[in-house]
């Protein structure tokens, strides 16, 4: 199924939902409010740099509470960002977050191995969930994070922000109108040199290595690139300090066949530095450089376009776009099923350096 | 073994085998030649529209004679070019080359279904042979063009230009010096998109294809920017065109292992336009784009670098220092060794792609 069915179908789907199980009494009685309030889960790196300062730029949205579980990170962040005590969670009342209409969306920031209990959790307390990438382990744990969502009338968003930035948007409307052609091949490489020697991010079984942390990024621009759902991966992953990486892959290229017949050439590593997306199509080229940079992406194409689009935040952008879909009850940009969608390409990928051949996505 | 010490050990044993082999009587009595005469065998499009006007831009060599077997190419070519009559050859006739002092080189300009024989039949009539890429169909037949020259104590060069483009010189040296530490990943895409529908470039049994005809760009970049032999490749061709590819590959991808821990990520294809060089090192990157087109090479690095030499002709430069190497016996920039090497890898990419797993480079 195409990307851009799938999105309309979706859409459908979610208005469909709505006006059958709220019917006209919540739409009657229940104010719909302008600012959602977001609570962090996981109060690491990507929520301290990245997520709270962006919260501070959303109009959407807002930091309404946080959950961790280190006391002195609870006291800092509450005096910081003037955080109401009742809105600071531990793991252990996590749930109580249910009697608490300050909050109205869980965003999980966690190791991806905890992402499927607190999706769960977070859904069945009756809130709405973004979910950092990697979604989750398996897709079998993303397909039971999409039913508890559901099943609770909640919306899933996975944290992917390109598909919220405007050069990347501008990349996906060339593919999907042609405007070169068709896409023929989608050469992405996504990287940084990670110099930590002990971190869950060298461990496959919290949801660690380059195709999990990094991987996904190459993976899902060559998705919404072709508009399309990989049919075979071919794939191999490289170490060169198998002495930090031998729970997890510090490198992994691979290979994708899309139904139309284009192709990508992808990279991924905890080993180096690279930040580009190129792509051939029948009649030109376009490319971004960065194409997932948080401090703005970039690129130009063969008709002489710069691509150059800039916005203020690209945290700010996603969440505030997320934020909108709710309040709304529209489409998400990216939901649930997208990072599915990954995940399923990611377990073939493992499964292709495994096996060391060319394996079928089911 | 690594290119910077190939050249040298390559060096060292010409200079070593032309003391041995000539003596002193050769050394005295021959006349050093200013300029040598090249003879064309094959005057396809390569000869006619880059070649031959090439020959006109040197200062080393110069257009002597022509192998053909169409008569009325020889009579345009005759008028054209100035040829004296006792030049002019055609494939029944080309082994009485071996009498004619005009034609010191003889440059195959066939396709690579016939280079063994007429570089063999070249040599044996005792003239420096220059050899298209690819070399040759498979790295016996390439390993029985290199003693044969060898026996016939002649050079036998490989027609690879961009080792003699100073853009890619230059780069080829960040490797060598470290510039930017280690080569971590190389990522290359050589490809055009080729109308034709009945041409031998779609018959791998001629020599066609797309990893023969313009892989081995790709393949030849990334040895030469790592300065590295790979290990192991994983390879899959792919075709869109199957009515037109049934018998070559359209497009191939391939990654390569190299002993550093370096990896390149290829593709190669006749059915795109497609050129660039991506250099991913430990402390910066660099790259061409396009890196080897006949109108030139231009690229960046990450350290500010504006990659622009320019050179008036790249065949003519190619011609020009393998014209010298002749003359003053010094070590040839791209000789047979190098094209063997390359048939041995596209070897292993083929087989790699029938048997659908990761392949040792013997």
């Amino acid at each position: 199924m195409k990307r851009r069915t799938f999105i309309k179908q979706a859409a459908a789907g979610t208005a469909a939902a709505a006006l059958y199980t709220s019917g006209f009494p919540s739409v009657l009685f229940k104010k719909k409010k302008d600012r959602l309030g977001v609570a962090l889960v996981g109060l690491g790196y990507y929520s301290t740099d990245l997520l709270a300062p962006a919260l501070q730029l959303t109009q959407h949205c807002y930091l309404a509470g946080i959950v961790t579980g280190t006391p002195e990170k609870a006291e800092r962040w509450q005096k910081k960002y003037r955080l109401p005590e009742k809105n600071i969670y531990n793991y252990d009342n996590f749930d109580r977050i249910a009697d608490n209409p300050d909050i109205d969306v869980v965003y999980v920031v966690l190791p991806p191995v905890l992402h499927k209990e607190y999706t769960i959790r977070a859904a069945g307390a009756g809130k709405h969930v973004w979910c950092e990438k990697p979604m989750a382990m398996t897709a079998a744990e993303c397909e039971a994070m999409i039913k508890a969502c559901s099943d609770n009338k909640k919306k899933l968003a996975i944290g992917y922000r390109m598909q919220h930035e405007p050069n990347t948007q501008e990349i996906i409307g060339y593919g999907r109108n042609k405007t070169f052609g068709k896409v023929k091949l989608v050469t992405v490489a996504a990287g940084y040199f990670d110099a930590r020697t002990d971190h869950w991010k060298q461990k496959r079984s919290m949801g660690g290595g380059a195709m999990f942390d990094m991987g996904v990024y190459s993976l899902n621009a060559s998705r919404y690139v072709t508009g399309e759902e990989p049919l075979a991966v071919l794939a191999q992953e490289q170490t060169t300090r198998p002495e930090i990486y031998s729970q997890a892959d510090e490198t992994t290229l691979f290979q994708l066949e899309f139904p139309s017949g284009a192709l990508a050439n992808c990279a991924t590593s905890l080993g180096m530095n690279m930040n580009y997306l190129y792509v051939t199509a029948e009649n030109g080229w376009y490319k971004l450089e960065p194409f997932q940079s948080y401090s703005g992406v970039q690129g130009t194409a063969s008709n002489g376009t710069l691509l150059d689009h800039q916005i203020p935040n690209e945290q700010a952008k996603q969440m505030d776009d997320d934020a909108l879909a709710i309040i709304n009850d529209t489409a998400l940009i990216v939901p649930g099923e997208e990072g599915l969608r990954d995940i399923k390409v990611v377990e073939a990928i493992h499964r292709s350096d495994t096996e060391g051949k060319r394996v079928l996505i089911g």
